[in-house]
């Protein structure tokens, strides 16, 4: 069992909870042979459905708990209040060595506020970041911060370059990541004070690939492999994008279907488009990482279905086998601006 | 001549120069009968283009200027260096009461700062903005600022949401535009410091319609008519939706033409995706309107091509025709917490 790959999963948490889990769980066991699943929730509901979904119960234990962190729960009452909440106790199994990577898809909030205080934040990190993937002509655009921090230093943003460019080494095995500063004009002088500090740390950084300022369409230009900003610019910028291609493919099925000869030419058309849909399906990409945690902790969208729960599961297996926190460590110990 | 409508234009800016100016000229003076158009730039090119392209020469006048303001130009230097630059003269063209608006696709830094300078701010204005329209559903949703201020203050937010308002009012005819804080969550405890400032100022302020926080994905659902940002924020999400917009444009075209049947049947698909495709084509969307100037100041993309700039004219008359500066004036003298 030493070598299998030992997930904690918050099973209450996300739009739909344990009916979409446990299946997006039982179809994991089959694809990664050397998965070990910790299922932490409701023990009613987590006995009938491992049982519907006939979970190998050597590969899967259950851990009952009796609360649920909600959505519109603060992220500060999260913390004395639920002491026995889902994803609390999902974390705890990382602490304590139970599991390798804990997935959640509740309250992102309630999730790094539970985070940083369970397994603590890395020594040289102000404050961990969120990142997650921009699919980008089938590669990733891996981006942070996406809301974890509104305000962010010069020195976080190059904290979260570093980071961020080990996450993209770990994950998508470059050797060397690109990694860009989000900003909004090429030129040295462009951005605000911040900005312009953090770009200056940036081309001084010795161990860091860094290409310079990326602007916005930048990102879908695969103009870096990691791309810096601020939690609130991040996140905009995230929902944007998420907002904009689901609202393009919509208008793409009407104006197909709003033909007659098209209507009945769409399976050929859905054939074709079949595989620009899946290399920009926000679901095959689903699973943010927390990073500059003590710990492996990923986050999955909130109304993931059962296709991108799975893609969240792929991805926090992927993380945990890395030990990421420990290379994130290594690297921030070795000289540069971001070290103490 | 005095219900026509007189555009003085900065022939020399934008990528393609006069060569994709003045045939756009052509085509708005056939298509708006009470258009006046001042040429602005080198005497030689608009002599030799303005007689290729027959323009009427009663509907046009050239005003032969010396000097070009580069992209690369820094936005201090050409307030001194370049007293004949087109964009320039063109401005002053409105100061001087020759043209109810002006419009150029050059530099958008030294557009500003010229029109600044020229023509200056309104009284109740601490800082101009940028305004575009995103193509949401076939209609507009008007973002503001897109990078005039890096950083603005929560009264400034204030001041772009009555422009914004103002200007949805004469541009799409609402009556009245729903104005919305582009913010990281729907909660109002959500965002930075300065933008929970803002959002309470805006909610207190009555002759706004505030519909309250919009998110990145709210921008593409139509949530509000008008959305209100800082210039940093603004200018990535409007370059990352262009380039997101394009990036799939070109992702659907390949799928469709990697497939031998579907290049067979291209031209029904183009003729099915034709209208989906000029909904959203952001040339018909050039144009941005720079807000809080005593006079009407239009910026077009500098990649603008002949469709694109045809569109920028046409915002421009009607942004020259509606006196927009005066509503806004009007409107900021009125009682809220936009007044001094």
């Amino acid at each position: 069992m030493s070598t299998s790959i030992r997930l904690a999963i918050d099973v209450m948490g996300g739009d739909f909870g344990p009916r979409c889990i446990i299946p997006a769980v039982a179809r994991s066991l089959r694809q990664i042979p050397d998965l070990y699943v910790l299922l932490v929730g409701d023990a009613e509901q987590l006995a009938s459905l491992c049982n519907k979904h006939r979970l190998p119960s050597g590969r899967i234990r259950c851990i009952p708990t009796t609360q649920i962190i909600h959505a519109s729960d603060s992220p500060a009452s999260v913390l004395r209040r639920k002491p026995d909440a889902s994803m609390r106790v999902a974390i705890e199994q990382v602490r304590d060595g139970h599991a390798d990577a804990c997935l959640s898809a509740g309250n992102t909030g309630a999730l790094m506020v539970l985070s940083r205080s369970i397994l603590g934040t890395l020594d040289q990190i102000e404050r961990p970041a969120i990142m997650a993937a921009l699919p980008v002509a089938g590669k990733a655009c891996y981006l942070l911060d996406l809301g974890a921090n509104v305000d962010c230093t010069a020195l976080q943003l190059v904290q979260f370059a570093v980071m961020g460019s080990e996450a993209a080494r770990e994950l998508s095995g470059l050797q060397e990541p690109r990694v860009g500063l989000l900003n909004i004009g090429s030129e040295v002088n462009k951005g605000s004070q911040r900005v312009r500090e953090a770009s200056e740390l940036l081309r001084q950084h010795a161990s860091l690939n860094y290409v310079g300022h990326v602007e916005g369409d930048g990102l879908f230009r695969g103009d870096a492999d990691v791309v810096v900003c601020d939690g609130f610019v991040g996140n905009v910028v995230l929902k944007a994008s998420e907002g904009l291609a689901s609202y393009m493919q919509e208008e793409l099925r009407q104006a197909l279907t709003a033909n007659l000869l098209l209507r009945c030419l769409s399976p050929l058309l859905r054939l074709a488009l079949r595989p620009m849909n899946r290399r920009h399906d926000p679901g095959c990409y689903n699973g943010a990482s927390l990073l500059g945690l003590k710990g492996v902790v990923v986050k999955s969208h909130g109304g993931a279905d059962e296709d991108a729960f799975t893609a969240a599961i792929d991805r926090a297996a992927q993380a945990g086998r890395s030990n990421l926190p420990q290379h994130i460590a290594r690297r921030l110990g070795s000289a540069g601006p971001g070290s103490p």
